[in-house]
Order: structure tokens, then sequence, then C-alpha cells
């Protein structure tokens, strides 16, 4: 038996496109349906078999078992309402938003069967053109479960991440939002503020140490506009922690203390080490 | 004619080894004599036909009419005034460091016949292990002449990098170590600090973004903590200023500036895309 009748997938992008590809390569659901802005996204999405149809209309889903929100976090919150109207009253709703708090505060109060899922998949590339039915393989997906998520829900939502190839973790969404601040978000501002800083004149000297340290600085800026603001609070204090961190560098640096300054960047690459 | 008759390597580590292979492999000099103070490193080397010689003794570069240091900074200030008493009066000698201000007006003193160079190559790899003759290939190397280099030293250096595959570029010792600061060394510092930041229990949810941003954080902390000291002024500097920048997307986020915060990163993404 399948696991799903008829899945929607809201935004054929990079994630959203990967999901409806490894979707219907694993044959997990009879119908893959997209809906995108871009009537070109659709058509290049029905080409490579990703979906069996697609419309620019939301109301497409009406009958589907599961849609899955994989579009900015700004347009999660906005489609929610919109979406609650028009499915079926037993329709499971997920979403690939990289922040959990207000998404799923927002979405589990209208959608009776939803549960919030990040899968830390993904790159700095973007669109149904990049799109890869197995990168969710080996990957991470959090599951963001309230005291009133239903059990059928999170288990079908697992069943299909794990079905995907992604190894399921079940966290609160604030201790996703606290944690992603940290080894997700924060990196993705400080390549954008490290390229930004370097004047276009000096571009030329660079070598591959700073490309690979702002590889991510190439990422879709709406969507990290909206994960930024979405996770305002953690964002706050994580930039602050990490000013204060180049501050005991510096300081280091200032007193020429070849000591601690050593002590600081060995200790830093043990845990590159032990992170790979 | 070969470009040198016996050229001596002082410290064959990822650089050196890797200057000495390029320079065995396109017969640029007579005689490769290799020192090192590990006697392993030197066996290694000979193994794969890096040197010809090899000593843990610096009194083995008497006769070469090239010496290059390929060691730390601080390694290269303090092993100056030995080598200028060891040398004959017209060897030419350069050396690798990543700053050079401090280097060139102390080696620039004492030693008539040096230049300084820092090519733009090498990796957070380390060892005569990792040395690769073709890490210069269309790699730019900065050579750091002041007014009082001779013609024939600089034509020399210059020709040397050339034969290795390299772009040389003329920059004055002040102007290197302030581009240097952001484009090399800040990263560097960033890197060292993400990782850091980032409690060990946290690790598990690293995505690819995190480890391409701190793949820096694994290079020989040793190297570094000699490049950040000698490059204490800019370095001050260059992390103010980073921390400035950073403190301009916090408040853009605590103000939910979402116009503000989208030309931010749309500003660094259009950099990075011109940074390939």
């Amino acid at each position: 038996m399948k696991l799903f009748n008829r899945v929607a997938i809201v935004g054929t992008g990079l994630i959203g496109g990967s999901i409806a590809l490894a979707i219907k390569k694993k044959r997990l659901a009879r119908e893959v349906i997209g809906v995108s802005r871009h009537r070109k996204t659709l058509l290049l999405a029905k080409q490579i078999h990703a979906i069996d149809k697609g419309s620019q209309d939301i109301n497409i889903i009406k009958d589907a078992d599961l849609v899955i929100l994989a579009v900015p976090v700004s347009i999660i919150l906005k489609s929610a309402p919109v979406i609650s109207k028009i499915i079926k009253r037993d329709c499971i709703v997920s979403d690939t938003g990289g922040t959990k708090q207000e998404i799923v505060s927002r979405l589990a109060r209208i959608l009776p069967n939803y549960v919030g899922s990040h899968p830390l998949a993904g790159s700095e590339k973007r669109g149904i053109i990049n799109a890869n039915p197995f990168i969710f393989k080996d990957s991470l997906c959090i599951l963001t479960p309230t005291r009133k998520t239903k059990q059928k829900t999170q288990e079908k939502i697992r069943r299909l991440w794990s079905q995907l190839g992604a190894k399921v973790v079940i966290l609160s969404s604030d201790t996703h939002d606290k944690i992603l601040s940290l080894v997700s978000h924060l990196p993705h501002i400080v390549a954008f503020s490290l390229i930004g800083l370097i004047p276009k004149r000096y571009l030329g000297f660079a070598s591959s140490g700073l490309k690979d340290a702002t590889r991510i600085a190439a990422s879709d800026s709406g969507l990290w506009v909206d994960i930024f603001l979405s996770n305002q609070k953690n964002m706050i204090k994580t930039i602050e922690l990490f000013q204060k961190n180049l501050s005991k560098i510096k300081s280091a640096i200032k007193k020429k203390d070849k000591k601690l300054l050593s002590r600081i960047l060995r200790d830093a690459q043990k845990k590159k080490a032990s992170l790979g």
C-alpha cells in the first residue's frame, strides 16, 4: 500500500522539487501535485517527472491527503490560513521551514493534522533545476511535534522522511531554533557579513579558503532574511555570543598573548576534527 | 642553464615540500637541499624526490645560491640572523611567510639579497605528506620588494615563481598585510571562532554549510598564531570592522527591517557571485 494517495508540494524549488522527485522515485504516493508561482517551474517539474500535474492555483491541492509547504518561512505563515480552507479534514500538513517556533505555533493552531519538519539538506543552489531525489539520503530531518500533535500524523511524516533516506530526530520547536541558530543560521550570517566586508578590488587576492568560508553566502537571500527574522531572539543572542568570542581573540592579539591565542585555536581545531 | 645551482629549502612542510618537488620536477636547480627539525620529514622528502639531500643541521645551506624559508613567521624571524652568518655573500634569500611587514623590515636589514614572497597557495592540510608540485599552478604569488631590493634578486625570484606556475604580483609589504588581513587572516579567525562557539553536543546537527565555512579551522594553529600576532594592527582593525558589520545585521534583525536586511544579503550575494 502506498504511504499516501495524493501528495501536494507547495513550492517546487530545490527542496520541494527534491521531495517530489524522491516520492515519485520511491513510489510513495499514487500522485504528486506541484504548486508554484512560476509556470516554467511547473513545466520543468513535470518534464523531469517530479510531479504528475501542477498548477499556479493553490486550489489544486483540495483532494490531497498530504500537503508539504516547501516555501520560504514568510510564505508558509501567509499561506497556512488559505490552505486550511481548501484541504480535506483529514489531510496531513507539514512544512520544510528552517525555523520552527513561529511556524509551529501558528500552523498547529489552524491545521488539525499538522507537524513541522526541517530536513537538514539542500545547499546554496536553488530551484527545480538543482532538485535531486538523493539529497535526503543520510541527512537529518528534525520533526517538531507539540503535545497536541496526533500520533498518526507524526508517524506518517516520520515514515515519509525515513523512506526518503533521512534520519528522523524529534525536537521541540524552541530547542530546534536554538540549535539551528548556532549550527546553521549564524554561519550564514557570518558568511554574508564576511564577503560583504571585503572591498571588490581585493577579491582577486582571495584563495580557496575565503571561497569555501563564504560558499553559503550564495544562498537565496529571500529565504534567509525570513529565517533570520523568524528566529529573531536566538539570532540576536547568537550574534552577540559570536562577537564576544571575536573580542576574546582580538584581546589576545592586542596583548600578544601567544599562549591564550594558541589555546583558543587548538580548541577550535580539535572541535573541527570531530566535526569532519 | 639552470635558474639556480643549489637551492636550500628551510622547512620541508606543505609549502616548502611543494616548492622542492616543483623545482625538481621542472629541473630549475642542479641540487635541492632540505632542512627540517624532523628526521622523518627529511627521509620522506628524499623518498618522494623532493630533495637530493637533507639535514637537521642548518649549516648544510652554506653553499646554496638560493635559500627559501618556508617555516612559520616566528621561525623565519628567529632563523634569519643565524642564516645570514652561514650563507655565501651573493646567496639570494626569500621566504613564504603569510605576513610581510615584520619579516621584510627585519630580513632586508640583515640579508643583502633578500626579497619577500607569499605564495597564495596551500590549504588546511599540512606536512610533506601533502606536498604537491602543482599547488602553485594558476595561483598568485605576491613579491614584496623594498626600494633597496636589488633588481637581480627580484628578477630571479620572480622567474622562480613564474616557472612554478604562479602569477607574480608586486606589492609593498604594508599593502600586502592590509589586503591579506581581510581576504585571508580574518576568514581564518572567523572560522576558528565560529567552530569554537558551537557546543559539542550540537555538532551532530551541523550541515555541509558549517563544515565548509569552518574548513580552514583545521589549519595548523601554530602557523596562524604567528600570522595573527605578526599582523597585529591590521587584525585588530579588521576584527573590529567585522564586528561592526555584524552589528549592522543584528540591528536590522532587532528592528525587523526586512528591506535593509535584504539589501545587505543581496549585496553580499552579488559579491560572492563575482568571487566564484
